[in-house]
Order: C-alpha cells, then sequence, then structure tokens
C-alpha cells in the first residue's frame, strides 16, 4: 500500500490535480528539505515553529534540547500539523490574477511520541545529522552521556499526508495569451555558497570529506 | 514605539540571545520573505498551510480563492500564528551536539480579518504583486469585476512578533577548539536562475522592465 489515505484533514480541495497521495511524491518532498514548520495548539492558540528534521521509514524524527517548549508540549502526544514547502519559481502570467508560483508542499497530520529506547533515539541523532550533510557523524565527537540526556527526540507518527505541486509556464485565460505581455517563469532553488571555515580552525586541517561530497550533489 | 511587547506568547525562551522584538529586525525578515507558514485551528486540531504574503505598515495580507477553506476559515477573525524561516547556512561543529543551523525566523500571533472595502482589497493586491515581482502590476491585465469577486484578501493584525536568529560560526565547547576537527559553515541562499519565457509566448514580446530590475536585486 503505497498511498495515504484521503480524508477530510488531507483531501486538496482547491486545484485538485495539483494534489497527491502516494509515498514516494510524498517522501521525496520531505527528504529534499532540511527544515520544516510544526503547527500545535499551546494554550488554546495555534503555534508555528520551524524545525529541523528527518524522516526514516514511515516516521519522522525531530529533535531540540530537553527543556525546550515545543518538545515538552509535543511529547504529550499532541496533534500536530507539519508543513514542507519548496518554492521552485514564481509564475508570471499575462493578468494579475493568473500569477502564481511554482512550489512542492507537503501537509502531514500525525501525533508525536517521546523517544525513550537509548538506541532510537541515537540512531534517530544520527538520522537527522545524515540527513543534513551526509558523513558528518563519524567525522566529529560523537555526543557525550550529558549531551544526550540534554537532548530530546521525538518520532511523529504521520496519520494523514498530502503533497500538492504546481510547476511549469503560467495558465492563462484563453483570450488573454493574444495580450502583448511577458509570460514565464523566474525559476529559483536553494544555493549552497562557498563553505567558510570557522576562524577559529586549527592550522592543518583540510576540509572533510563530507563538505567535499556535500557540494557535488 | 518600536518594539513588540514581550508575554508568555513571544518571548524566546531558549537561547534568548538569539530573540529579537524590534519592528525594524522583524519587519526586514518579514519582506524578505515570499511565502508564509499559517497555523490555524481547524475542528481542533493544527493545520498548517504555506501561503504568500506581504507587509503593509504593521498589518500583513494574504489572499486566495473565495471558496478556500483557509480563508473561509480565518476569516472568523480565530487566532493564527505566521511563521516565517530564512535558512542562512549549515553550522559544522567540532562536535554532533554544537551542529546547528544559521537562520532568521519571525513568529507572529495574532487575527485575520475579511478585507471588505474594495479599494483596500486592491490595494493589497497591489501590496503582494509589489513584493513578489515589482513593476509587473503596471504591466499585466488587471483583475476583472469577476476576478475581484473569486478573490479574497485577509488582513492579519499583529498580537505579539518576535524573531529569533543565528548567524556566525560554530560555537563549540572550549575544549572541543582542540580536536582535529574541521569546523566551519556552509552558507545558504535562494537563488534566482535564468528566466524561462512561456512557451506559447507571442513571437516579438521582449523581457519586460520588472523581469530585468528583479535579477538586478
Amino acid at each position: 500500500m503505497c498511498d495515504f489515505p484521503k480524508n477530510e484533514d488531507n483531501t486538496v480541495k482547491r486545484n485538485p490535480d495539483r494534489g497527491h497521495y502516494d509515498k514516494p511524491t510524498i517522501y521525496n518532498i520531505l527528504d529534499e528539505a532540511m527544515i520544516c514548520h510544526i503547527g500545535l495548539i499551546h494554550r488554546e492558540k495555534p503555534v508555528v515553529i520551524p524545525t529541523i528534521f528527518a524522516r526514516k521509514n514511515d516516521h519522522l524524527y525531530i529533535h531540540g534540547a530537553t527543556t525546550s517548549r515545543l518538545l515538552l508540549e509535543l511529547q504529550k502526544g499532541l496533534p500536530i500539523s507539519l508543513c514542507v514547502t519548496h518554492l521552485d519559481g514564481l509564475v508570471l502570467a499575462r493578468s494579475a490574477f493568473d500569477h502564481s508560483m511554482n512550489y512542492r508542499s507537503v501537509v502531514i497530520n500525525g501525533k508525536a511520541f517521546l523517544v525513550e529506547d537509548e538506541n532510537e533515539k541515537k540512531d534517530a541523532l544520527h538520522c537527522i545529522s545524515e540527513r543534513l550533510i551526509k558523513g558528518r557523524w563519524d567525522e566529529v565527537r560523537p555526543p557525550s552521556e550529558k549531551e544526550m540526556k540534554a537532548t530530546t527526540v521525538l518520532r511523529i507518527e504521520i496519520e494523514t499526508a498530502s503533497a500538492k505541486i504546481r510547476s511549469g509556464p503560467p495558465s492563462d485565460n484563453p483570450e488573454d495569451y493574444q495580450l502583448d505581455i511577458w509570460a514565464g517563469v523566474l525559476p529559483s532553488s536553494l544555493h549552497w555558497g562557498t563553505p567558510e571555515a570557522d576562524p577559529k580552525l586549527k592550522k592543518g586541517i583540510n576540509q572533510p570529506g563530507s563538505v567535499t561530497a556535500f557540494y557535488k550533489k
């Protein structure tokens, strides 16, 4: 079964042709993102907070300080909404009305659970690290016992999920194509600039394999 | 008065030195963003949705189809949370624990109100358009009466706001600086690729001033 069930919570109603419910599409969008925006209800109000995350199989992991308000709140098993958005371009149509954006977004509805098992916790942190920059984990000083205690990891179990994608050129009203107005797409993407070594770097330390590989992607 | 009041809803507790409450800092972060993530409570659950927005003075405007579930819900005057995040880089420390990200984020708590006045509505749409690409509004076919009716504009009134910023090199444990481990920052930013003209573009139409100016920024 490769699709998430469609229900009232996740069905894309506006522009339904942009909605996707299959795991490969949803997971590809999630796996390309480094941050997500998590929504929860706190003291009867919605709160949205950005955070790093990673997916492993059908779960997502987030982490933070054991003292974090977000994490303390979330581990109560409250419902959460998690959103990831990639901006792929501005879509310039011939009419103001048909201007749009190219994007790929995913909205997850689920619940967060405290990861209590030490092995799962270490594995989740490794997974988040590898997501951000592959190979880095093995190059650095691993977490101490004290650092592990200061870190909380939550596992997000997905209940429903949907992706929404817009791509391609503008879609104008048929009669607008005859107007003498330029139309097209201004494509956008996340760009990685040249690595900046820490000014306090010890002499004689070369750029590591993880960084070189990161830029070869 | 240039600062937003600090209260239980917006005070940055984790890494309080990263918290900012002044309007110039908060508005600069908002004004650089093209999309925000809005959180609301729908059927007792949190929902997070990405959307285009623009700021005018002390208000934010969002828009969408009159039939949009998000907009229908929001115009009831429900509390919302709105978050904008710029990812500025990966921070690679000498320890796994001190890895981080450079970012600038803003969280707004407020309420959304339906814009009923036709002049304010047109002004808000113009404002959103100018935010995305300056000068474009005057180059294109303006909205028809029917298109205006199909569009809902909401004004978000800000109740509390805060920014959170991390920048600069890694911050390692004092004893970790002696380790033979590379550390530094991999900077990231949104990149705009070459404009892609609509394949259905009428012959003889040159790239307009708005697009040329956009790439000169």
